[in-house]
């Protein structure tokens, strides 16, 4: 695996790299961390590749590592790179992914899959006449109980399901944090982060969790976004509210401004008979609670009486917390699986290009709803 | 104390009584429990009442209880009642005050105040004339730790508040509950509980609870509601998103659809600085985080560093669950003070008849907006 | 019902007080609750009593309310008391209950019953020769979740109990609060407090409760007590290893000078199957870990599916949270129950004289276990 | 790095395979995973290691690892192992630890060190003698918030130190499951596991843990050890009241049979003003309750005001839970640095030999005391 970004100063890219190592079926062969070559080469070091293997740019890697052949991707061996990791800015997600696929290298990219729908088509078309596999990294896809979840979610007992409220909050840009903080400002700046401030760093996530565990698309929805902050130029903070295709009714919050709050990811669920509560800290509990009175907890862990998908999550024993990156690294394995296996990404669970394109759609309607004073806006 | 409401099969009732009594500071003296006589009279019977004073009215009642002269009422005493509890559904409350303050005994209704914002404010009009006091009991008013919520918001440290998001969800109504259940039957039927479902019976207590903590009235809303079951006339879910006089932006859920919750009133407030989180369903704590990384955990109990208000409702030290029925207590004890005081009953905290009038504008306002595709409605 | 004790100043009284009224079925008509007559006159004042009905002493109050005739006991009603409420420390508990059960009055007294099995001995001849009834209050048992977990770990599925751990720590005695502290210096004080200091105050309970939930008896144990301040003669601090008669093993922790901890009393009993943990600090829910991986809330509420003696102390929906003064009137209720149905209140669940006499010779075989080194000793 | 022990039906070797992986700085290069060939074989496949350096027991790895040359150890490349990990029954870990000391290779040993503080006491002398490195993997000491607790409990604020109570419960030897589990087989066999059943497997932890966050060593216990299954040779369930030579005294629960426990481990630690709570199972809160009454979470993430030393075991902003692995990893990571930079693992915080000697010498007093009816045993 190669990765462009994710030299000093960055946050993503290290949790990328603890992700693809820690089943230790990947291994980074090389890096293009920082447009600063001092940076690059420190970062590469650190990370134990040769110097050869820092690249200054994507460009220069992909025709380097070509000349080295075959071997050298996910699972790892002595050839070229055969899998691209993307963890810079969102401006930039879409012409590396690009490029990538043009050389014949798979692609893992950070969320959200670029700046713009029309972007993220155009990709689509190139992903589709190359032939390569295209991954994106809902990180809280990779949770065994948000599987669990979509599991009962589904079932006859739980009855249609009516309800799902979904809350992602953070407080770090309840001030100008981005006077300084290099994550902050790229964050605001709609050059680098696209049309959505929180609601694309964030709110994407709670979209994306919403739809997985109802098995359900967003069809319309009314969003109230602003930005709390002078002078900020995107969403520091905003409410939706929105129908599923199954006629499900529910609202999202997203916001950055919730001054205290750590990395407030939950979900509420209801059908007829049951409801369904899953918080992000608290990642290894799901609450069920039935019309019938009884509360239960499912408990994630390799001993608990769970369905299949969420089990081949699951790494521990029960009471073992398991955490975010061990849910990162079940994308990467389940995506260098898919490349073993042949298969499309998505067949082991992984987002793809597909859900690439309902991202962008979804953060543009919001957009233009809240543009337009709330009003109701189809997908 | 007389009572009008709440003989055998009621759920309120009981409860405002447990509450009178717990501080021996009300006496329950006389009753129209019910209009089945059999119903009322056994009602009485159980609560220790000589049958002379169980009436098959409340014309009845205040009638005979003036010929008894004072003496009767909040401080207990032999004559006839001072104060009338009033626990039938929402569309006799109007009525039944009225009537109480014209005979000149004080009122403490159950909420919401009536089934239209009109009859409230002729009701009001009665109380102003006739010099009587009435109460309302937003029982979530009574809790120690709402009021040390509204302290900390206003506090410098806080910094402006920016948003609330409030919830209150149950799930009795998940399925048709109505049918056979004299509780459900009621709230469902718009004769008798007026325009609001889900909204009038448990949104009314959100919507005090996020205006007390914020000390600012809603300004502007939109609404969503609906019902989930066939031939349901009132609303049984719904979200609101609004906007406070002072700019705060925020969400309100109101939904008693939520099947497997119980009584799921929750609310989160962000300033500038921090945030504020309080459950009713854990009452005596408030989680307070502040944007420096420490989380703080306030708790009730006569023995904590809270502000005057909150320890003046905390009758044991902290870790001694104090519950719902206190809390209820608390107005009743703060009202009786009043009297006895001979001051308005706002004075120790109890909402009146100005808390009447702006619960039922929110509710009219609410279901408008719900009625116009959720539009930006005044209240 | 009468008091003695509770005046101005004291701590347990007052919830004696609000939970006999709770339920209105209990009306407090006279006092001696101060050896300091203004004290009494005025805590009588602000109690509504007539100063006639304030006594200066005991033996005043049994022999005036004598000549009111019957009437004025549990029920209300405008004779003498036929209740006594004794709220004083703990060295007159006998005393005092001894002269009303020779006046021809039931008791009902605060924890524990006296200062040495002795003298509990010779009042339980006492109550034996006058037919009078007598209560204990374990508040505890009055915890609907406590029943709860009684009735699931006497169950088959749970199969036969193995382990028990109770924990009661409280902070406040972890620096010198006697000193000034009236609640503090009689707990800390031989004289008043008899032979145990934090044992006796809150391992009596931590006791009770094992022994309740296990229905069983404890019958050997090791103690390790001791005292963390200079000067103090009582212990602030100990554990305790037990065996109950059952073959059931466990611990209980009893501490005061855990600084920090409220009211800290919580216990786990473990089975062949499964395992039940309940915190006093959240009272409604109990938790049940089956060995096949499934993890339950029980909650408290009317509308929950629990056992019989559950529901029956149950007052509302689940979710209403319910406190220490409902466990605490759950007492009175049954006690005056078995008062009108002329049968003991331990038919109703309220602890008598067996559970006095038990809880003393714990009391004293633990102290004896911790003046020999720790050494296994027989209850 | 090399690993002895892990094949398939192995449990923790995994473990340690994704903590080494995780900080992309040890690779794995050989290993000896099991005495059955076929499966040290697919293990290896599984692993991306050659056939050829899937060996069919130690002494084979360590004399062809040697012939390899330097450089494949901890910090990757391609020559012979640096490193071994020791992931096998505890019976053999004293052996493959001295055996590869004596052939220049460091160590990573499973916990506990050995089956008698005889062996690892010759071990002792090996490791002088050779200059090879230890480590002894007590995951607890990888969590930044037990560093953070130790820093608390050493403040002046927190005050001297009086008690801990530490307890670790499981569930899942409650039945019979060595009858057909690996797993469960060796650890009660005396043979394989040493002296200590349950406490050996677990209670090893909570007393590394206690002895840890009071910076003070066990000096004195009482311990009651017992085993609930007919036939079970080691103990699965005890209690221990001890003191720590800094006169602390306190109770340590360490128990397999806790039916429906997943991996219980907690801890609380009283100062004079005030007291810490911990558990593992949400290991990213450390909860303070001063004696002021004020309650305080303190939470892991590398955004948090924590001492150094946790926050250098922080990798993610906080929020995002991280496990039970990446603590494990933080020991490898440390253990590697110190590798590099030639100091001993215990200065970057790994357990060392010192560590491994105090916990045979606790163990040993611990069953002592048990088999003489808890008498007060000296360590």
């Amino acid at each position: 695996m190669g990765m462009v970004g994710g030299g000093q100063g960055a946050f993503i890219g290290a949790v990328h790299r603890m992700a693809a190592a820690l089943d230790s079926e990947i291994d980074l062969v090389c890096g293009a961390f920082s447009r600063d070559l001092a940076n690059c080469s420190q970062t590469g070091r650190e990370l134990g590749l040769t110097q050869d293997r820092c690249y200054s740019d994507l460009g220069e890697m992909l025709s380097c590592e070509a000349s080295l052949g075959l071997g050298g991707g996910a699972a790892g061996g002595r050839g070229g790179m055969q899998l691209l990791s993307i963890v810079t800015p969102n401006n930039s997600h879409v012409d590396f992914a690009s490029q990538a696929a043009k050389a014949g290298v798979h692609v893992m990219s950070d969320k959200p899959a670029g700046i713009s729908l029309e972007e993220v088509e155009d990709l689509a078309v190139v992903l589709q006449a190359t032939g390569t596999h295209y991954g994106l990294t809902h990180t809280y896809l990779g949770y065994p109980m948000v599987w669990q979840a979509r599991h009962i979610a589904a079932s006859e007992a739980f009855g249609p399901i009516r309800k799902v409220h979904v809350r992602y909050v953070q407080g770090w840009l309840a001030s100008a944090a981005e006077d300084g903080n290099k994550q902050a400002a790229w964050r605001v700046d709609p050059a680098l982060a696209g049309p959505g401030g929180a609601l694309g760093d964030i709110g994407s996530h709670a979209h994306s969790l919403a739809e997985f565990i109802c098995n359900s698309r967003m069809s319309s929805l009314v969003a109230h976004l602003r930005s709390h902050l002078p002078g900020r130029l995107l969403d520091d903070d905003g409410e939706i509210l929105f129908e599923l295709e199954n006629g499900v009714t529910g609202s999202l919050v997203s916001s950055q401004i919730c001054a205290g709050e750590e990395n407030g990811l939950s979900i509420t669920i209801y059908g007829e008979n049951a409801g369904l509560e899953w918080h992000q800290e608290q990642p290894n509990s799901l609450i069920e609670r039935r019309a019938t009175g009884e509360v239960i907890t499912h408990r994630a862990g390799v001993d608990k009486p769970l369905c299949d998908e969420a089990l081949s999550r699951c790494r521990l024993p029960s009471g073992h917390p398991e955490g975010y990156v061990e849910a990162f690294a079940n994308l990467y394995r389940n995506f260098a699986r898919a490349l073993r296996d042949g298969v499309a990404p998505i067949t082991y669970g992984v987002p793809g290009i597909a859900e690439a394109l309902r991202g962008m759609a979804f953060l543009e309607a919001a957009v233009e709803s809240s543009n337009c004073a709330g009003a109701l806006t189809e997908i």
